[in-house]
């Protein structure tokens, strides 16, 4: 991977490996919120589907808490299309923020049991602020004079990651402060934050207009 | 990865990365349904074999989870030999059929704890035939006006595999439907399911004989 | 990846990843079998000490699992040096494969608790022997005729490649009898099987001189 | 990967995906650590907000963990930035340090629970030093004679990155011997370890100036 670069630097194949599979763990242990209902002897399909109604708000923080982590790894993924090389402020930069995506879970978990106190929405939306300040941390990092992105990078495509990764923010910072003084309502907003990342933008239309970074 | 993409948009590689993570992790998952048997002090070695006995229903289901996760893993790897880039509508489109695989190991664990009731085969008929949507949904969008793959890919190929994938999901649906009227019927179909994937079509005579995408 | 692969044919680069990510799970699901001691309150560090050391039988099985597990890697490593490209039927033997080794960190949990009794030492054996079946399965197919390696794969390397397997098989076999008249010969000859990887062979050194397979 | 390796062996390609694979189920394993309290029915948000307090431990324990991972893989990712090839000796140091790394998750889930005791403390440290003794003897094997690195490397990289994995070592040798006096002194050197790692090197420099590896 990353056999073109020949300005040096370590590769990022094993930086969007190494995510992938923090991902892909995180997504996978969200389920195991839900376990298969304990029922006592001789209790029937009722009981059973009764059992099951109760896991509502679990299935829903496991949604929830999917797309989330979905979210976060499209933007980590469109930040790798650009970056060409790493160095170890890069690899730490992009720890931190596996830190925090290994740390979802928990707070996802913890929204499905306890979603009407404060203290998880308040949690959650901290978590997601870091988790954001991570990859706006890396972004700036790596296109700052250029440093690891290609020298002919246009700023346009900067600056559109960039509020990308505010918009996302500002919303997080919605919910954060809704959670104090009500937690339904930040739910509402980290609900909504998801679909921000649905729609396409002008990054979107670069990264189709160019070819994509042979280390990605 | 997808260095020859010179028609722009984001790798596949990840995409593959992100799934393979996912598939192994839920995976290895449903072996955690069955837990070494917890016997009273002094417990002989016939107890032990009573214990393993009753497992068996766990450990059906467990094969046959890992099945049906394989023939999910094959469809999404035949899909990705034909895509040549993403964007990001085929990124939501996949992460939907992975929130679906991690949602089957739960699935599956209901099953083999309570298959002879209506729900769980109802609940892993419908994530079946979700993912299936998702799997559909995004050849459709790959596919269509040649959006992400080969310009040149012959109808033929898309509609070959487009019909595997309606194969597969008929039968769940046929089992979705004898879920409520006789759920063992519904695990019969179930069952029956990987035996389609074990056949090779018209899909593999065309992949053997064309080289495979650069970024799968 | 694969991308010299201009007879055709699936790439084999996702079933590496697909099976890098099954034994990366599985050998970290193996340290699950040990649990941080609970103690009672006012417990002191002697106490501590006490409930470490009842749990080496854990130990002793997990470091003979992964063992385990890094034999069956590498010689999965070693074989799809050579594969080229992949069809459906070697997609459903690896997955065949994979799927007795998501089952050996059950088999290895309940040897390291039940060890001394037959059907763990037996079911341990069992698992092996068929996970080594399926390697031998693939190899035999991918190599019959050439079908899935190139043509002028020496007869030379598919032996050796094939008699390293059967010689683990040998020993696995002679566990699985051991198991039924003395269980701890049985576990002692699990225990031996790895060291048989460690020594090199004829393929080392054939690897060594020969330029490995693009998609591995 | 690994197509320009005209000198034969095995590429490095897997051993990295296995090594990420096994890093990132690790670092998101830390976290099953911490549970979502049970509370009994009619807890208020008080009663929650103790009970998340009270996990503070295993919070920090976490973190740290994640962050001896962290650096853990940035040396492995430094060594295969320049490891070329692997024969099977490497793959078995790989796999020995790979043991360790899966075994670092219960040492920290035991420091969390009991780190003012002695033992937790002594057995991280060891489990650290048998670790960074793996990654030593990678290197050493891989670099003697040049046997799996490209011929031309300079002596001056092979001895940075030595002495790199040796100025760890020196701490985890600090907080080993010091966990047998003041266990509290002890965790302070472990914690001070990671820093150590912020720090850019020769390495980095010499690593920025050079093209990566490709089978990296």
């Amino acid at each position: 991977m990353g056999r073109h670069d020949d300005a040096g630097g370590l590769t990022t194949g094993r930086i969007a490996a190494l995510a992938d599979g923090v991902f892909a763990v995180a997504m996978t242990l969200l389920v195991l919120e839900f376990h298969v209902p304990a029922l006592p002897e001789g209790a029937t399909s009722a009981h059973l589907d009764a059992a099951l109604a109760r896991l509502w708000p679990q299935v829903l923080s496991y949604v929830a808490g999917f797309l989330v982590l979905g979210t976060l790894w499209i933007g980590h993924h469109y930040q790798l299309h650009y970056v060409r090389r790493a160095d170890r402020t890069f690899l730490w930069l992009n720890l931190g923020f596996l830190l925090m995506v290994t740390f979802l879970p928990f707070c996802v978990a913890l929204l499905g049991t306890f979603g009407t106190f404060t203290t998880p929405c308040v949690l959650y939306g901290a978590s997601l602020l870091v988790a954001g300040s991570f990859l706006m941390g890396q972004w700036s990092y790596a296109t700052n004079r250029r440093r690891l992105v290609e020298a002919a990078l246009e700023e346009a495509v900067v600056r559109a990651l960039r509020s990308r990764i505010q918009a996302g923010m500002l919303v997080y910072c919605a919910g954060f402060a809704l959670a104090f003084v009500a937690p339904r309502l930040s739910l509402a907003a980290y609900a909504a934050m998801p679909l921000l990342y649905f729609v396409p933008s002008r990054i979107d239309r670069h990264s189709m207009a160019h070819p994509p970074q042979s280390g990605g």
